[in-house]
């Protein structure tokens, strides 16, 4: 690996400078985090599982003209995007109610929502991501109501894009947290999808079982975790049975 | 007093079965209460000086074509109110930091906030009163889409008219909670006031002193409450000298 000016380090990903101006490289790495990183252990494949997940994934929406800031994969653990302003919310869309929004509102997991939700968490650390509304972040100035509305947009776009790509295979949409960012381009800037989707943030349940298949295996420690993201991209299609080999025990290429 | 059929029984205020009707009685007790009922004390008067300061601003926001379910005073302790349906959220409106938006947001108590911020919390005790978005309420149906543009609407034109009420007396309005309802007349339904305005659901600091002239004075337990509400009903000219008897010592009307 080529010695990279380091941008910014995040749980579970770091970011370095492109090899152009207006793009970035973002590198998955293996650690997983819960409770505000009161839990962390280093998962060995999980990094190379996400970032061949979230491809997928990506790659989908922006054929679908879903805008992201994704523009290729480059290796095992690493893709090319374009650099974008983080809007520093987590906006959350649920399908299903399960973790937070159970005790908050009262809600049995597992209980159907009358409709998709969207919720926004503002991303300080310090604070441990408060839930927040509308009026916070236009107050705040975390986004102003265009750009508010072009996030739920998105974000219903995406539910409904991810919803039916699950269902058909098998797997149940519970929910699933997105970030955005600001893309300036050519004198314009829009709203892009950035960040990942992966089953880091988001929850899937297998639709016959119920069976946990995301990051609540390991916030639970109800199982093992890369057997679990193993499993969900054999069933979107994305590992073919000979690459198993790859994201699994120690010939893992780094 | 007649024997009525009790309808509602409060922290601080018990509804009664009106006169006619689509009528009520709103009957405001000496009980004081914060922390969801963790901390609850008798204080004599308190219910005869919220009651009066209420009539005055409900009397005044019905003057301005702000509606509300006030009818009139009755007596010292009690209002005739219109029989509204209770929209089950706490409005409050924000213009400077205090009480818990403070810890949540990390923002240091007296900041001006950029602009008036309106937050919901879902009434429900059990649950503490959690604060909700727009989603949430139209999501589970406590309101409507445009039932909720007439909250926010009400709740803005309330904040000018306090803020000016206040200001005019020296007094600072900080924040404060409403409660709105469904009002059903002539086969139309029309949002309005309801519950009460009183020092029991705004922050009020002394324009100069900053002192606290509300009900954190009892949960903060920094002075007598009935003295820091009479003070704020004396300055908005509700009280005269010569009443003040009246809300104070044994002698006390029930």
């Amino acid at each position: 690996m080529n010695r990279r000016r380091k941008i910014y380090e995040g749980k579970a990903k770091t970011l370095y400078e492109g090899p152009e101006p207006g793009t970035l490289v973002q590198h998955f790495k293996d650690d997983a985090t819960a409770g505000n990183g009161a839990k962390h252990e280093i998962i060995e494949g999980k990094g190379v599982l996400n970032n061949r997940i979230s491809e997928y994934i990506f790659t989908k929406l922006n054929e679908l003209g879903i805008p992201t800031h994704f523009v290729r994969r480059m290796n095992m653990r690493e893709q090319l995007i374009r650099e974008v302003e983080i809007i520093p919310l987590e906006v959350v869309v649920r399908n299903i109610a399960a973790g937070s929004i159970c005790p908050r509102l009262g809600l049995e997991s597992g209980t159907r929502l009358p409709r998709s939700i969207i919720e926004f968490y503002y991303k300080d650390d310090a604070l441990n991501d408060p839930i927040v509304s509308e009026e916070h972040i236009t107050a705040f100035g975390w986004a102003n109501p265009q750009e508010l509305d072009d996030i739920m947009t998105l974000a219903v776009r995406i539910n409904d894009f991810l919803s039916g790509l699950f269902m058909g295979a098998g797997i149940q949409l519970v929910d699933f947290k997105i970030e955005c960012g600001r893309l300036y381009q050519d004198d314009t800037m829009r709203i892009v999808l950035a960040d990942e989707i992966s089953p880091d943030n988001c929850r899937l349940w297998d639709a016959k079982t119920q069976q946990k298949l995301d990051k609540d295996v390991f916030r639970q420690g109800i199982g093992d975790l890369v057997d679990s993201y193993r499993e969900v991209a054999q069933r979107l299609g994305i590992l073919v049975e000979s690459e198993n080999a790859l994201t699994t025990g120690p010939r893992l290429v780094k």
